[in-house]
């Protein structure tokens, strides 16, 4: 945490920046308030230190350009209809294929046409970056990904990528200058699904996860409709060279640094759509571990094999699932199982192997911690059971696959956030437009999880309908989409004018 | 059961043949026993039905042989290896693989070494006949299965097969001739590993089941190290035409019919090995119904849905396998879940689509009824709890794959293997032989429920070690095979005296 410290250094000499002859028009406008508030800085190039503080709170996104680029992307990768709308489908845009190298390929063209430099790295990682007056220090990222669940939606991480885009055609748009600059980056398979490491590039990136690790990942065989599942599976580096993503510049917070990394997402839970509440304030991720866990038997015949007789281990996870749900509760805590494979699988055969996944979360690194050793004890029991009156007992191995601990984000961030938050939330017409505001804790990682170990960031939660996420029905209103875009757009100025000013 | 008393009106004329003038030397004579019992008609051709009741009794079958034929045929498909000896492996031939191909080019050959007919059904069946004196009726035939499980063993299927061939080469042997030809045959895809009916072929014989249906079955597409996993699932039809056993006879019993049908088979249960007994008299096969279902839930993200706002199709499906044992046991039935699929199968995602297989099995068809009405009220049960917090819980299909009422076997057949049995049991220097033979009832289906509904049937077991079955070290010893293929060799000569005596 000890990046902005050091940025901040700079910041006496930088605020005193001369006028600037250049003067960029706003293309096209985004809502009369910040036309209004503009409008006395026409006749010259607008710097972001140099903004008042209600100019600041007068910016928005453009939320009909923000919509129609979101469902543009969507074009790469969509998935199960489940309305008449054109938009009413959900995404399969799994990572590194070929929908995700389109789409991909649309984010470099875009940015780049935006006036970025753009650099891809060695987990396939785009970063593009906006120049700011100063290009002696670090950008300001807003940062999420464009792969999605097998049955995924079109905002989980889509709808951070392109609010990064809209920021940065908005702050074109309006002629306005930063003293940093802006950047936007999309992270390689933050979803896991494909490849099941999730956040896998930001870890490596954030240099927990080892380069060498991740390129050898393999993918997942049985993800449901995956593109490649009928090929010998790829691994990470193979997909990467596959679609030509596999970039030259090391993936590292060293070779990319970042002044600080915002990130909007949709909320992915009930909380703020059921409060009516439009803005997440988040100040925290909850702790999770991923474990893959095989349980050995013994394959047996259905038809002729008595319960006592049989070590059955799709039985044996039958009871584990059970458990580990009222475990988990107990504690305050989610325990969830999102793939199972039982071996050989034949009708008249007692499963002899089953494995599986089981994702542990809790509010707390050390309530994680209690389910799971409580758990390693009561599969024991429920394994050395199943198959005692063979003397064969079912035997269970855990294997961790990932470790998330609770994590809280910058200060300086969650301060920038609030603010833009409260202004955004003004628009409303409501007694105190703060009650629309919350702050929240994220059930799920995010990039920013890993960024977070690096550079000093926060994220930005949006409602969604129903709270639901994963699933091709995932819904996000484009107000609120655009809500949450103005949010970070103000986010990213406000951070930009505490590096550089006093 | 007409298909005796027809047979049996011809009997009559039958029985006074004139001694034959070929003379068949035994090659290599079974047991010295068998050699004395024999000498003295050693000067002219034996006929079944002149043998005394001692000479019948005394018949053996050749244990080396046997166990070098059986474990020769194991060359194509072995599969794990479990110990360190040459035939140290279990078994993957799954039905129409190119194994699987293999050891039917054997069969094919062998048979016809051995002077048979063979004939090729719709089905892929393969019958091969040795001629007897009498060619206007049908043969009595010994039959079972050559594929296997795909973590299957070298006995289940396979001694049934072999023990029909050790069969004619005794006869070739012995010079004996029979009244009524003896038959071996082969049926397709007994297991219903690869194809997910099982005992389909004889199914279709006895039309039962639709040679449509049949030919236009799929494979299943995630059984363990399927050959064709990763290529687009073949049709029975296609994988018969694929290796070249697409026959042109009718698939019937009205085409190829036969006389009666005995099957030698492991017990794969513990009976016969725990009470120190050598063969099981197989009186009847208990009644099973297997069942596909599917449980439909919602996708949701695993880390930000809590407990009360998810329809989780895993969760309640744990919860249905833990009450399926419960109540099948308590009426003394069986309940299995062999197959499970869950979508999308990501680690982070609540599953919102889960297929398995059940198979209820219980001695009596009633029974079985019982318990799947019992569960279909359970089940609704359990998946109306879970996701009724957002007032979507899932639901539960239930889709009917298979259903085979009990069987009882024919008292014809039951008698000339229950008299086999005892005196192939009188080798062992035991008080009463007769203590060393049981009447039992098979758990397990096979392709003499679906034989036994158009022509006389039953069945022999042997025990295997540990009662265990569908598994790489499922094993029965060269003696439980020799004897069990003496019995087969005896009740076969036995209904054919009893066909073609007053």
């Amino acid at each position: 945490m000890g990046a902005t410290l050091q940025l901040r250094s700079l910041t006496a000499a930088a605020i005193k920046s001369p006028l600037r002859s250049t003067c960029f028009l706003p293309v096209q406008t985004t809502s009369l308030q910040a036309r209004r508030a503009f409008s006395i800085s026409k006749e010259r190039a607008m710097l972001s230190t140099e903004l008042t503080e209600a100019q600041v709170s007068a910016l928005r996104a453009n939320k009909d350009r923000l919509a129609r680029d979101l469902h543009h992307t969507c074009q790469w990768g969509d998935g199960i209809r489940w309305g008449d709308g054109h938009t009413d489908t959900g995404m399969q845009r799994l990572a590194l294929s070929e929908e995700d190298k389109q789409v991909r390929d649309w984010f470099v063209e875009t940015t780049k046409g935006l006036g970025c430099n753009v650099t891809v790295d060695a987990m396939g990682n785009i970063f593009a970056v906006r120049p700011g007056r100063r290009t002696d220090v670090p950008a300001t990222f807003i940062g999420s990904h464009l792969d999605t669940q097998p049955t995924g939606g079109r905002y989980d991480g889509i709808l951070g990528v392109l609010s990064g885009i809209e920021t940065l055609k908005t702050l074109n748009d309006m002629g306005l200058e930063t003293e940093g600059s802006v950047g936007v980056v999309n992270w390689t398979n933050e979803e896991g699904a494909r490849f099941p490491i999730s956040m896998i590039s930001s870890g490596v990136w954030a240099e927990c996860i080892p380069l060498e690790k991740a390129h050898a990942l393999k993918e997942v065989p049985t993800v449901a409709s995956l593109p490649t599942a009928s090929s010998a599976p790829e691994s990470m580096k193979s997909a990467l060279e596959k679609i030509d993503y596999l970039g030259s510049v090391p993936c590292s917070y060293k070779e990319t640094p970042m002044a600080a990394h915002f990130e909007l997402h949709i909320e992915q839970g009930p909380h703020l759509i059921t409060a009516g509440q439009q803005i997440g304030v988040v100040t925290a991720v909850q702790a999770y571990r991923w474990f893959r866990l095989n349980i050995f038997g013994r394959d047996t015949h259905t038809g002729t094999t008595a319960f006592e007789h049989r070590a059955d281990a799709l039985f044996a996870f039958a009871r584990m699932m059970v458990c580990a749900r009222e475990v988990a509760a107990s504690h305050g805590c989610l325990a969830s199982v999102g793939i199972i494979e039982a071996k050989p699988g034949s009708v008249n055969t007692v499963p002899g192997t089953v494995s599986f996944s089981l994702d542990i979360r809790g509010p707390k690194t050390e309530l994680v911690q209690v389910v799971e050793t409580e758990l390693r004890k009561d599969f024991d029991a429920i394994a050395a059971e199943e198959g005692k009156g063979i003397g064969k007992p079912c035997r269970v191995e855990w294997t961790l696959d990932f470790d998330s601990p609770a994590v809280n984000f910058h200060p300086d961030c969650i301060e920038c956030v609030q603010q833009s938050a409260e202004a955004v939330a003004s628009d409303a017409s409501v007694a105190d437009p703060r009650t629309l505001v919350r702050t929240i804790m994220s059930g799920a990682g995010h990039d920013s999880v890993f960024t977070s170990k690096r550079v000093p960031t926060s994220m930005i939660f949006v409602p969604c309908k129903d709270g639901l996420s994963h699933h091709p029905e995932e819904f996000c209103s484009a107000d609120d989409c655009a809500r949450g875009t103005s949010v970070i757009l103000q986010a990213v100025i406000r951070y930009d004018r505490k590096r550089f000013s006093t």
